[in-house]
């Protein structure tokens, strides 16, 4: 069969080097080859094909994905992969599984809090899987406030072991994937209890399961949680529930690199300082945002190029209709989002490199940037993840119909994102964790102190408090500098706003309170703010390939202004521009996406996705759109049987008027 | 057991009268009754249950959703229900069913399309469900440009038929509810051709199976389009695929009210005016605003009776820790969406008024107010979905991480209603309608052409274009005149500028495609006006019970209020108000909330849900969520062996390093 390619004319029309696009995506030529070579092994290998997720009941999707999570291991080891290598593969196989936790919390979690010792025991078990582990931390009744758990550890010096013990119903572990059906060990934070005194939460190694049958051990009580939001999506997963019945670990199961209980049950701590905890954080906060712009991409991707393929009215002289990627309010929507996942890609390189920067300075014992680097990363996990979660059914929205089909990809793609918003921080608590840090950064410019980082422009209040905007013409838009600054005056003013109203009541902490809800649009301004400067600083670097500065610059100014007119309120109740120039910025905007449209097409296929990986009939890369949705329809279910089960019991009485009706 | 209500103290606190404010929400004391007696004969009869229904798989999902029909369409006759009790017992039996589209869609378009005769015999098949109807107007192809549909309808003289076919893939029909398992009717829609001559798209009554045993008629075949959104949700419903291979119907099967094709082939239009039709449009639209309440209203109640259970931090002296509820992000999050719940409510029963006044005025001949009807209703249609969709996703994200477990009732209520965003019209080509309607009445105010009803305000101009927001205290935004002469100053604003901008480009279809994006918020503008306005209006009413005009002045204020925020760019760009006034606007926001809070719980216990209606745990009427969670999690499947299929396949040959591996 001919292989036709729907999109080959927008490729054409496309005025940029879009291979050398996928290397600055990737982030070095490495890096692309390793994710280009290993997608490509994922996807061709029929053990880990998709389509069939969202048809599948619950166990045999589950038992699917143990399946695959075996194939994965066993494909890793033969072929010898890397550790970063294999990382990558588990992200191209996309089916949330017990994997994910072992190693991205449960190692990790080992690997900050564990001594030496414990590590190289534990570790070494995990590493080879002969023991499978998650992070048990959140329960029934609390998840925001960790310091708030009630799972209590204590200590009996009679034996030398921690009772582990589920007091009440609401201290019932809940939510811990991997927990409910797989994992053999969980790190379990429970209120460290010895001598009699609550020393508040802390972190301890369990074993659930026995390691000859699979059957959980003594005491303990544990299963599945229910069915989650989506066909398919997050339902791949065992998030668990547990209970302890006073459920007996050897006193070295506490995970004690930081806090340490004797063998008589003194509670001492160690001298490795607390903080170094911290750069784990970091790691995942990263990681987090990384996952963001990932998501956002695929939808993008989709939804651009189905956008390109989807024709509605304007035939003229019977031609062909209209791209509905031609009109203005359908890129309106769209092109802020591609400029977004570019702007979280990018920023999210900057974190990778802000994390071995922060772990450098811990390991010198130089603690003095966590307070900035803890608020820009919060910030930056809740703001990405927020925009991605929006984004990815704003996508699905811009293929109308077809969007709402599973085949299109979007409807589990946004099912098994959601969650991002939620976990490793509630994205509203975190928001609030950053203003903190603003009205005490703002608070603290009297001192002295100078703010750094990305907080450094708070330095710069005198000036930034007073500045003004001079934008005269929309080109003027374009100079990097004058974006810059209305964003740093509007985060700065905001800020300061929010400082001035805080001092006016009767205490600043009920006056925080109160004003929470402006504190979040500041500690908004102030990550979009860093998003942009990361956005324009990566721009300014030199880059390879015909074109791609110029389409990067574009996307940069497109993120920014439309940014700008999303929150305009903001900006002009601050006075950062005037109405005359947020005229013009949207005057600009409208001119950069005609300059983008021929590229749009381009610009997603330098994220360099597979079909397997995309798995969406809408987002094809041959654009074969219509045989295709025809094709999957007939693989429904109930497309078994032409009539369909409960004909003669429902409708065929019905239609005949023979449901037995008794009159009352 | 003893039962007790663990949102006793929240009721207790409400100042107002609440079973006056469940009359109110009805819409009148009968409405009331009808809708509780109605509500409490569904959730007590255990045919309707529907707690299974998210873990159930596609098959089985669909057997139970017609065994409910069968079960409804029983109950509706022995107990003699009235149409509107009927439509409401549907409307609690809750389960997207073919049922909806018989009713809301085949039902209604013989009546508006077809003549006396046609109706005579159909509509008495139909009524009495001899006969099942679906409504196919969209294609694979086509979906909101009409016209542009490929299906013909080919008048052959010889015999006196049409035939109806399918002449491309992309023809086929592809979306219609009911279509794919169960209609043995359509209304089809398809390009009339009679003479050589096509006469664009016209409905015709085709019947697809045999109502013996059921098969596809011959050259007719038809299926399921597969798996959408979310789990239950709208997979309860057989959207369809259907083609045709020259299939032949009488000539008396085209919907002749309008047109009618002669026995010689002659396409003749009747002296019935055109106009007629969009009463049916009103109709179904002023249902679809009233859904979206309905749905909000649900995700509201489920969000505010969980926010005033879960606490979060802190806990003073060992005392209970600060309802989320407390908290004023989560307070500003969630009071303009339970403001909402009620504008569109109130809204929705303006609308039922417009209907019967359109009605009145077409049967009359008067068909002056037609364009401005038919822009509000387009544009309340966009505004109410959209708001709604958004909103119920808020409200899961309000609930933490349990409002993404299926239990939560949250995930699927958001599924099953984000396609109201597309159906019966994309909301961004609707709001592209309302804002050419606009740009129209704006055009013509020279002429003295005076605009009425909902654009009334546009014939202000002159004033409205000058006049100044004269607010100085926080309550003097208290007043609804500000409030409403600040709206219409801003959608005016926002019309006339658009329009201006238009008239500078070189023709004003370019200038209008162009500046679409921004006209779109000139057409929010214009609708969120026309909600204010009649929740204004209705505050103005007398209303008895205690303390019940005051909430409702409260939640109009917040409606008002919070949009007013949102929408700042808007209102300070245009100068509606200026900086000062919307920090005033913020103020007292906040002292609505703090005013708003002791009631909440009883402002959404004045829906009257049952709880099988709300179908969550989290939103239970007594507040018991934290058993009922546990409870819950026991039933899924994964919960049947505590040891899960696949253990010894791809669990514990991995445990034991027993994969095998092959080393490539
Ligand atoms: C898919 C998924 C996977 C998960 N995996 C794990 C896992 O592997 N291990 C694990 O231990 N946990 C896991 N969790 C749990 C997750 O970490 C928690 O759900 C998360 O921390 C949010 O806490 P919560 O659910 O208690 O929300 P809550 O804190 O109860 O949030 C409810 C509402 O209260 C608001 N709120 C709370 N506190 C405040 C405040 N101080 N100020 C203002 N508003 C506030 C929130 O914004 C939210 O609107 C997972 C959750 C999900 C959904
Ligand atoms: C659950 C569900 C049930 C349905 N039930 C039925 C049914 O019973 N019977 C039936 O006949 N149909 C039914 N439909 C089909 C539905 O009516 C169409 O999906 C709807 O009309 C949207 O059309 P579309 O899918 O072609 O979207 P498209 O028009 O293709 O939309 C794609 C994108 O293009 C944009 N766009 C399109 N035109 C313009 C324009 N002029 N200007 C700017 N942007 C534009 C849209 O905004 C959207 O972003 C159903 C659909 C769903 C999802």
């Amino acid at each position: 069969m001919e292989e036709v390619d729907h999109l080959a004319h927008e490729r054409r029309t496309a005025n940029f080097d879009v291979d050398a696009m996928k290397v600055v995506w990737a982030g070095s030529r490495r890096a692309f080859e390793i994710a280009d070579r290993v997608g490509r092994l994922v996807a061709s290998d029929p053990e880990f094909r998709k389509d069939n997720r969202t048809s599948l009941g619950r166990k045999d999707l589950f038992t699917n994905t143990l399946r695959k999570a075996a194939h994965a291991w066993k494909r890793i080891n033969e072929l010898s992969l890397t550790e970063e290598e294999a990382s990558m593969f588990r992200f191209f196989v996309d089916e949330p599984a017990y994997v994910d936790l072992h190693w991205g919390m449960f190692i990790p979690a080992i690997k900050g809090q564990g001594t030496d010792e414990q590590q190289k025991k534990w570790l070494s078990m995990a590493y080879k899987m002969q023991i499978i582990g998650c992070y048990a931390q959140t329960e029934l009744g609390h998840g925001s406030n960790v310091q708030g758990l009630e799972t209590t550890s204590t200590y009996d010096p009679k034996s030398d072991e921690f009772v582990i013990h589920s007091p009440t119903l609401t201290s019932s572990k809940w939510w811990p994937g991997g927990l409910g059906k797989v994992s053999t060990h969980a790190v379990v934070y429970a209120r460290l209890i010895t001598d009699g005194k609550d020393y508040g939460v802390h972190g301890f190694i369990v074993q659930l399961r026995s390691l000859d049958d699979h059957s959980p051990l003594p005491g303990i009580t544990i299963g599945d949680i229910g069915t989650k939001f989506g066909n398919g999506a997050y339902n791949t997963m065992d998030n668990g529930v547990l209970r302890f019945d006073h459920v007996r670990i050897p006193r070295d199961q506490m995970l004690m690199r930081l806090s340490q209980v004797t063998r008589e049950g003194k509670c001492i701590q160690s001298d490795v300082p607390r903080q170094l905890v911290y750069g784990t954080m970091v790691f995942v906060r990263q990681a987090i945002v990384s996952d963001a712009s990932k998501a956002l991409s695929k939808a993008v991707c989709i939804a651009a190029r189905y956008s390109a393929i989807r024709r509605q009215f304007g035939s003229q002289d019977g031609g062909p209709e209209i791209q509905v990627l031609d009109y203005k309010t359908q890129q309106n929507r769209l092109f802020p989002l591609l400029a977004s996942a570019y702007a979280f890609r990018f920023v999210g390189e900057w974190l990778k490199w802000l994390y071995r920067d922060v772990t450098q300075r811990l390991q010198a014992g130089d603690f003095a940037t966590l307070p900035e680097v803890h608020a820009c990363t919060a910030g930056l996990k809740s703001l990405t993840t927020s925009v991605t979660a929006d984004g990815i059914e704003e996508c699905r929205k811009l293929c109308g119909g077809h969007g709402y089909l599973c085949s299109s990809g979007l409807p589990e793609l946004f099912a098994v994102y959601v969650p991002a918003c939620t976990y490793e921080g509630d994205n509203i608590v975190l928001l609030l964790q950053v203003a903190r840090f603003l009205m005490k950064t703002v608070s603290q410019l009297g001192s002295g102190k100078k703010p750094t980082g990305t907080a450094a422009y708070i330095g710069k209040a005198e000036y930034l408090l007073q500045c003004r905007c001079n934008v005269q013409r929309a080109e003027d838009w374009l100079n990097p500098s004058v974006i810059l600054e209305a964003f740093e005056a509007r985060a700065l003013r905001l800020a300061v706003n929010c400082a001035e109203n805080i001092s006016k009541a009767s205490n600043a902490e009920e006056g925080f309170t109160d004003l929470s809800a402006d504190l979040l649009e500041a500690a908004v301004a102030h990550c979009e703010l860093i998003i942009v400067s990361k956005f324009i600083a990566k721009v300014q670097q030199e880059m390879e390939g015909h074109g791609v500065k110029e389409q990067l610059q574009a996307l940069c100014n497109i993120y920014a202004l439309s940014l700008l007119h999303n929150h305009l309120g903001d900006f002009l109740a601050t006075s950062s521009i005037n109405s005359k120039q947020a005229a013009l910025a949207n005057e600009q905007l409208r001119s950069l996406y005609s300059q983008v449209r021929p590229n749009v097409v381009a610009l997603v296929d330098a994220f360099n996705y597979t079909d397997h990986y995309l798995s969406s009939v809408l987002g094809r890369y041959d654009g074969n759109v219509y045989p295709k949705l025809y094709e999957e329809a007939w693989k429904d279910p109930l497309n078994e049987s032409v009539i369909p089960d409960g004909y003669h019991e429902y409708i065929r009485p019905l239609l005949r008027q023979q449901l037995r009706v008794s009159r009352l």
